[in-house]
C-alpha cells in the first residue's frame, strides 16, 4: 500500500472543498482518503509513505480528445491555411506511417501527457495493435476511439475491434465512432449505428469543427451533423462529439436531452482558426463538458493547463465579459468531466474504491502563491511546472520530473528523431 | 569566466538561424559566441564549465509590461466584470500596501519571472525604493516606469525619481511616463511632456486598453489618446504603450512614424475580456511590436510561453487565419523587442560585448520532441517545464529549479502568505 499524507486533499466528489488529508492506495485502487485514527494507521502496512509537504492531491487530468501519435508532425506545419495544412502536410506524412511510428510517437505523447497530469486519453488514430502496446507497456490508460471513414475502417472492422480491445487490459477500452460525417459515407455511419444498438454502446465523432463541415452536411441532408446522427440513433445509448464549435440551438438540445458529451478543444480551434465553442451557453444549459488537447499536429502542445486556461479564457473575449465561465467549472471539466465522457467512470474522484489516477500539484512554486484560492490559481495560472507526481492505476509513473516507463525518456526522444528520415 | 558549451545558440543578431557553438561570459557581458579554437580555449580559464548536453542558449525573455507586486492579489477577485473588479476589489486592497508589502510581493513576482525565462521587467507601480530595493537585492534587472496620476505622483516627483534611480545600479533605470490619459490631468501630462523635453527621453503609458477609455478620452480631447499624448509632444524622443487593444488607422501611424513600441498584453486582456490588439495590422505597417504578461491581478501568471502563444494563437481566431502571425515574429517580440521597447539595448540579443541576459532551454522534454522546428516548438509547445538555468548580468539566478537568490524560496513564499492578514 502506498500512502500519501501531509498534504491537501481535493476530490471533486462533492464540490471543490480542499481539506487536509491522506490517501492510501492499495494496488490499482484508493483505499482510504481522509483522516486515520492511530489505530487504522498501525493496522496497516506501508510499501511507500510519500510527505506531500503540504501539496495538493487531486483527481489527475483525463484528455478527452486526442490523437497521440500525431507528435510526429509537431511543428512540421504551422501558420498554414487549415486546408493546405491537411492536404499537402498531414495526409501525405501519415500515409507513409508505419506501426512502428505509431509505437514511438505515442510513447512520446505519453511523457507529455504525464507532465501534464494526463492519466487517460481519449485516442482517434489507427493501427490499433501498436498503440495499444504503447499504452500498455507505458501503463497509460486509454480509450480507443473508432476513426473508421471512407479512406479506411468498416463497421466489421469496428466490431472485431470492439470485442478485441475491450478486456484486452484493465488499462484499455473502446468506443464506437467514425471519423466525422464529412469524411464518413452514410452506409458506414448506418452500420455503425447498428453496432451501438447492439451492443448498447454510446458513439463519438468530429463533430462541427468548422462552419464549411457543417454547411456541407445541411446540403447533403439538409440536417447539421448533430441532427444527421441523432437521427440514426447513434446517439441512444449516449456518447459525444469532438469540437463542437459551430453547433445549433437544436444541437444543444439534442446535446442535452441525451446527455451527449461535448468535448471541447480550445487549443486545436485557436491554432487552426477554427473558432471559439459556445462552452458558456452549454454551461448556461447544463450541457456535459470535457476538454482534450487534440493532436500534436494541431495544437501543438498537449498540455491541459493551456487548455483550461483557454476554455476559460476565450469565453470571456467570446462573450466581452470577464464575469463568464468560472475557474471550477473548468477544473471540473478537465477532471470528472473528462473522465466521464471517456466512460471511465471509475478514475474522476479521489474516493474508496476508484482507480488510483491522481496527481501532486506543487503548490511550493510562485506561480501557485499567495494561497488565496488554489482552484484558481491552478486554473489560471498553472502550468506543467506544478506537476509533481503523476499516478495511474496505482503505479507512480512521474515524479519529480522523472519518468518510470519501460523505457527512458531518452531512448524514446531519440527514436522519435531518428524514425523522422522515414517521412 | 563562464563557460557554456555543447550547445545549440541562437542569437537573434542575424534572423533565427540556429547554430552549434559555445558562449563565454566575463563578469557580466558576453565575451565570446562561436566556435573556439583551441588556442583560445587554452588562453582562457574558466571559474565555471556548463555542458549545455545539446539544448538551446538564447537570449532571456523581457517583460515589457508588469506590475510585480500585484502578486499580492493572485486569485484574489477572478471571474468579476472590470468595473467591479477595480473598485471594489484592487483599489481598497492598494490602498493598504506599504513598503514592506511591495518588497515581498515584488520578490515572490522575480520568482516567477526567473521561472519564465524573464530577466527584466518593465514595471509601473508605486513605493519605488522598496521596489528598487527587491530588485537589487534579487540581482533581476527592472526598468521603473512613473506611474503618476491623478492620486499619486507628480512631475517634481517624477523628476526627482529619475534622477535618483537611473544610475543608482546597472541593474536598475527609469523611464517617464504616466498611468493613463484617464487617471491623469492633463495639466500634470503636460508637466510630464516638458520633462520628456528637456532630458531627450521617451513616454510611456496605458494606452487604448478598453473601447470606453478611448472613447472618453476623444469625448474630453476630440483626440484619441495617442493622439493627445502626441500633440503634447510627448512622443518626441520616442517610448510607446501598454496594451495598445483599441487603436485607430492614426493611432498606428502616428506609432510607425514615431518608432514607438506597442507593448502587448494578450494574457491580460483576455482575462479582463478587453479584446485582442491588432498585432497583425502592426507587423504588416511595420510598428515595433513587444510583450508583456501585466500584474499577476489580472494575468494570473506571469509567464512569457503563455503570452508568446496567445499573441500569436488570437490573431489567427481574431482573423480566422491559421497561417497569420508566425512564431518567429512572436519570439521576437518576446526577446529583442520587449528589450529595446523598454530602452535595454545592450541586454537584447546574444553578442559580443551585450549583457549576459540569457536562458537555456530545455529541448529534452517532450513537448519540444521531435525536432523538426526549435523555434515554433518554444512558442506553440514551449511551457516554464523548458526553462533550465537563467543568467541575469552574467549570475546565474535561476537553474534546473533551484533559485540563487539572496533569499530562500520558502522564505518568500511564508512571507508572502503571512502579509496576507495586513489586507
Amino acid at each position: 500500500m502506498i500512502r500519501f499524507y501531509n498534504g491537501k486533499i481535493l476530490t471533486l466528489a462533492n464540490g471543490f472543498d480542499i481539506t487536509d488529508g491522506e490517501v492510501w492506495v492499495e494496488r490499482d485502487k484508493i483505499f482510504f482518503v481522509g483522516d486515520p485514527s492511530d489505530n487504522e494507521l498501525r493496522a496497516s502496512s506501508f510499501e511507500k509513505e510519500i510527505n506531500l509537504d503540504g501539496n495538493l492531491l487531486m483527481p489527475s487530468f483525463k484528455n478527452s480528445h486526442t490523437h497521440s501519435a500525431m507528435t510526429f508532425l509537431r511543428s512540421y506545419a504551422d501558420d498554414m491555411p487549415l486546408q493546405d495544412w491537411l492536404t499537402k502536410q498531414v495526409f501525405p506524412m501519415e500515409a507513409k506511417l508505419k506501426g512502428e511510428h505509431i509505437y514511438a510517437y505515442t510513447k512520446l505523447a505519453i511523457l507529455e501527457y504525464l507532465s501534464s497530469g494526463i492519466t487517460a486519453s481519449f485516442d482517434m488514430y489507427f493501427k490499433l495493435d501498436d498503440y495499444v502496446k504503447a499504452n500498455i507497456d507505458a501503463g497509460f490508460r486509454t480509450v480507443i476511439c473508432s476513426s473508421t471513414n471512407d479512406f479506411g475502417g468498416s463497421p466489421e472492422q469496428d466490431e472485431e475491434d470492439f470485442l478485441k480491445f475491450n478486456g484486452i487490459s484493465p488499462l484499455i477500452s473502446y468506443k464506437f465512432g467514425c471519423h466525422a460525417e464529412y469524411t464518413t459515407k452514410s452506409d458506414t455511419i448506418k452500420g455503425i449505428a447498428k453496432l451501438c444498438q447492439k451492443y448498447k454502446e454510446p458513439f463519438y465523432s468530429h463533430n462541427s469543427e468548422t462552419k464549411r463541415e457543417v454547411l456541407e452536411c445541411i446540403d447533403r441532408y439538409n440536417k447539421t451533423p448533430t441532427e444527421f446522427f441523432n437521427d440514426l440513433g447513434l446517439y441512444e445509448y449516449g456518447g459525444g462529439g469532438f469540437h463542437c464549435v459551430y453547433f445549433s440551438e437544436n444541437d444543444l438540445k439534442i446535446f442535452k436531452e441525451k446527455g451527449l458529451w461535448a468535448i471541447t478543444n480550445p487549443g486545436s480551434n485557436t491554432k487552426l482558426a477554427s473558432g471559439i465553442a459556445d462552452i458558456s451557453k452549454m454551461l448556461d444549459m447544463g450541457v456535459n463538458i470535457a476538454i482534450g488537447t487534440d493532436g500534436a499536429a494541431s495544437n501543438n502542445a498537449l498540455d491541459m493547463f493551456r487548455e483550461m486556461y483557454l476554455a476559460t479564457g476565450l469565453q470571456k473575449l467570446k462573450y466581452m465579459d470577464a464575469s463568464i465561465c468560472s475557474a471550477d467549472d473548468v477544473l471540473y471539466m478537465a477532471t470528472v468531466g473528462s473522465a466521464r465522457a471517456m466512460g471511465l467512470f471509475d478514475c474522476d474522484t479521489i474516493e474508496v474504491g476508484k482507480q488510483a489516477d491522481l496527481i501532486v500539484i506543487d503548490l511550493n512554486k510562485p506561480n501557485m502563491q499567495p494561497v488565496h484560492n488554489i482552484t484558481k490559481n491552478i486554473v489560471f495560472s498553472g502550468s506543467k511546472q506544478n506537476v509533481k507526481l503523476t499516478m495511474c492505476a496505482g503505479k507512480i509513473l512521474y515524479k519529480d520530473g522523472v519518468y518510470y516507463l519501460d523505457e527512458t525518456e531518452s531512448d524514446i526522444y531519440k527514436r522519435a528523431n531518428d524514425m523522422l528520415k522515414d517521412f
